[in-house]
């Protein structure tokens, strides 16, 4: 059994211990393990913070970006290899290629991004502004990269594109990464950064990696680093209320749950383009992943009067779904990512069935390892539901709410989910939309709208774009990533400097 | 024993119990008690939400902005008064002014604002840009208001000023306020919402007013509402914790403890304008509000050869200091604000004077009341006088630290302080100044360049102004308020709608 290495100080180490079990979600085989046990993860900060972050601020965005082009480029380079690396996790062809591919494209478009931030080191944020009614004395805000380390926990979901989309924005940002893996799927995170460490283009310090459990990681964050997490609300909560993290008012970014909506417009007719929009989306959110995307519909709202052609057409795409080994050609749904998903998943699906009425279940699901059988649900109790706005079931399982058609009622049930990432409503009537869009929005960090004219042209609601922001209110944590340069604010510090203009020029400029 | 009401649900309301003391800080007598025991506070967190908010977003920004030039208004017609009921603070004259010009400017300035964000309920962000190669498929960012309530707990020592300042960001914003101010001083705010109410300007559910404890105010925010927080570092510490704040991440913003420092370029000649510039500011802030502002200086940055010189200027300046009645003319100091605050200020200039030597102290100090005896202290020890760069003395009291005069060892002294509010630094050297202005950005929101050519021309590095950031990071609470527009973005939830641009175009417009 091989112990996955972790990338510390610019070098590659081992821990101790027994540590945590990787396994083949196919064959459910343990195929390594991962653990911190042993290592120095205070001298991993503090690298960090002393090589790596002076390293990176003395380069300008457009050398940084440099960097983020290369680590792109490593990637697609590497990508049949990261492809077969994938296959621990369950992941099909398909569903490795967008996850590696959404890596090495975010990497592209920050590269590209740094670009219009000039030859420069830091950014100025607006123009220079008067104070009080002197000619000379004005405030010039700046942006400047902080003296810290950016600490990057994510999910098992995206091994790839996860770590290399908060990568990116931190690199060109001027702050250096101590990043760590989702344990159950890390051995793809593992074989990326293999890749770069080959390629020997990461700068000193910029990139280090933790395998296993976070271990003490947290408790030596200061008052100039940053921890963006990406997971469960549960463990959200522990990140957000750490000892160190609430004494240094360490900067907190959270990605968590979310009840992801998908509504159908009474407007829309059955057999039209915007419908086919919204099942075919509906479709690829459903068996994506196995359904393992935070952006993922959980809930879908049509109106009474479409509700069985909805589920009718849905289940006639569903019954063409096959699943089985990821590895084989032509299987669409692998198993879930591990046992503990399996478990959680199968789980949801029994409160469920208990909650809203099983629509559909898919039969010939492969016995062992970590498959579960994706399920389509379906109630007209709508707000009366709980179960359904509350919990968030993580693979392929969605449940269909009837309602009346009016945009007052649903807009207060979709936010009967607390807030979410994004959500996605199909219509052509602007006025209903309009209605259902803006009242929706103090909920949701997006909301895709499918529509006759765009039928064909949308990457669909659950891909993250990293021009973008990604993130929500409430219960999807409150945070916000990507956005183009906006995702950059995170690694900042805002800072407004008040003095002589001519001075100010001069050191500014 | 008069206790002072609450205004909740808009209208006037009494707790119970023998609730907490108000002191006249000058004699030390109890003037009136302020209690929240019985009132219902949930009621008026969902009377913000369900009421005030709809109210608020129905409102355009020039709208908003027509209330907050009333609020401003009201409360200089209503000056004479605001200063006679600052006075149960212990503010002298020019402090209450400082105060409540401060409240009327900042609602002013939001008010000028508005104009400039158009006749529109809610903000594009950006322009609509292309995803993926498509050219009907677009995305637009948009700011909306988010649907919950601004809870804002202020500090003792801005009653007027500290409550008007947030009020205005998050009224303009769009979003009702539940304010609580810090009950020793909160006489004051309580006399300048019973001018908005009686003037009749304030729109249904805007602004609820909370004297008193806390009470179980938080238990009740929700995914939509947003707590901003200032004072010191263990509330802080309390609120970031809370459950609700952490169950349903709750926005937080803070504003905490901050160790300002001065820092006296090597190059300023002692008697010229810079030096002048320097030894006045510093006087000013040691003094004005008896050196109760969070943006005060705390430590003096002085390079050894010049330290004598400025200990002597000082000590010329200070001992030029009335310190006596506040009501008196002639008063340059009063006491601080409540016996609690004594204590501390007390106790802290004992530990200053274990850690420092004193090198003044004010003669002829009144008996009774909260006075406390402002002090001067220095050290020769740099970076190894450990209290000094760790704890806040919230009086009229600071260390003047001396050094060799680089750049690089000031910038890491400073630093010690681990993040403030504000820092100046007085030079006419560029690079010198260069290099620990940018040393120094990363540590705090604002940094005050003083230079020749501005000594007469620059209200200093303690006032807070509105268009300007205010805010610093690690100890001094990793929060943001003002800056203009930017201090909206809080109050906000930043959404990017993807859709057809033809129909986008119509409904954000």
């Amino acid at each position: 059994m091989s112990q996955l290495h972790s990338y510390l100080q610019d070098q590659w180490v081992t821990g101790t211990g027994a540590g945590r079990a990787l396994v083949d979600a196919t064959t459910g085989d343990t195929v390594a393990t991962a653990s911190t046990e042993g290592l120095d993860l205070k001298m991993a900060m503090e690298h960090g913070r002393n090589v790596g972050g002076p390293v990176l601020r003395a380069m300008t965005f457009a050398e940084r970006g440099a960097v983020l082009k290369r680590m792109s480029e490593v990637i697609h380079e590497n990508r049949e290899a990261l492809i077969v690396a994938s296959r621990q996790g369950g992941t099909t062809r398909g569903d490795a290629k967008f996850d590696i591919d959404g890596a090495s494209a975010t990497l592209s478009y920050y590269a590209y991004l740094s670009r219009s931030l000039g030859d420069r080191t830091f950014l100025l944020d607006g123009k220079a502004e008067n104070v009080l009614r002197s000619a000379r004395f004005v405030a010039q805000h700046i942006f400047v990269p902080r003296h810290g380390v950016a600490v990057h926990i994510n999910a098992f979901n995206f091994p790839a594109w996860g770590m290399a989309e908060k990568a990116a924005v931190s690199l060109l940002a001027g702050v250096p990464v101590v990043t760590k893996p989702g344990t159950a799927t890390c051995l793809l995170t593992v074989k990326v950064v293999e890749c770069w460490v080959n390629a020997v283009i990461l700068p000193e310090g910029a990139l280090q990696l933790v395998t296993g459990s976070i271990g003490d990681l947290l408790d030596h964050v200061g008052p100039q680093d940053c921890v963006a997490f990406t997971g469960g609300s549960k463990t959200a909560k522990v990140v957000r209320g750490h000892h160190a993290v609430v004494a240094n008012n360490c900067r907190v970014n959270i990605e968590a749950d979310s009840l992801n909506a998908s509504i159908l417009g009474p407007d829309v007719e059955v057999g039209s383009d915007t419908w086919w929009m919204f099942i075919n989306q509906l479709s690829t959110d459903l068996t994506q992943k196995c359904g393992q995307k935070c952006t993922a519909v959980r809930r879908i709202f049509v109106p009474e009067s479409l509700a069985d052609a909805v589920v009718e057409a849905l289940i006639e795409k569903l019954n063409d779904v096959v699943i089985g080994n990821p590895g084989d050609k032509g299987t669409n749904i692998g198993p879930v990512s591990s046992p503990s998903q399996q478990r959680s998943v199968v789980a949801g699906i029994a409160s469920l069935s208990a909650a809203a009425d099983l629509v559909w279940q898919a039969e010939n699901v492969p016995e062992g390892g970590c498959f579960v059988r994706p399920s389509l649900f379906r109630s007209d109790k709508g707000a009366h539901t709980e179960y359904v706005h509350e919990h968030e079931v993580f693979g392929p399982v969605a449940t269909i709410l009837t309602w009346a058609g009016n945009a007052s009622e649903v807009v207060s049930m979709v936010a009967q989910g607390g807030g979410g990432l994004v959500c996605s409503v199909y219509s052509d009537k602007r006025k209903w939309s309009s209605e259902v869009i803006l009242g929706l929005a103090p909920w949701h960090g997006r909301i895709h709208w499918g529509s006759k004219k765009v039928h064909d042209q949308s990457p669909g609601p659950g891909t993250v774009l990293p021009n973008l922001v990604h993130g929500g209110p409430g219960k999807a944590g409150g945070g916000e990533e990507l956005g183009g340069v906006r995702g950059l604010q995170f690694y900042w510090q805002r800072t407004a400097i008040q003095g002589d203009c001519g001075l100010l020029d001069k050191i500014l400029d």
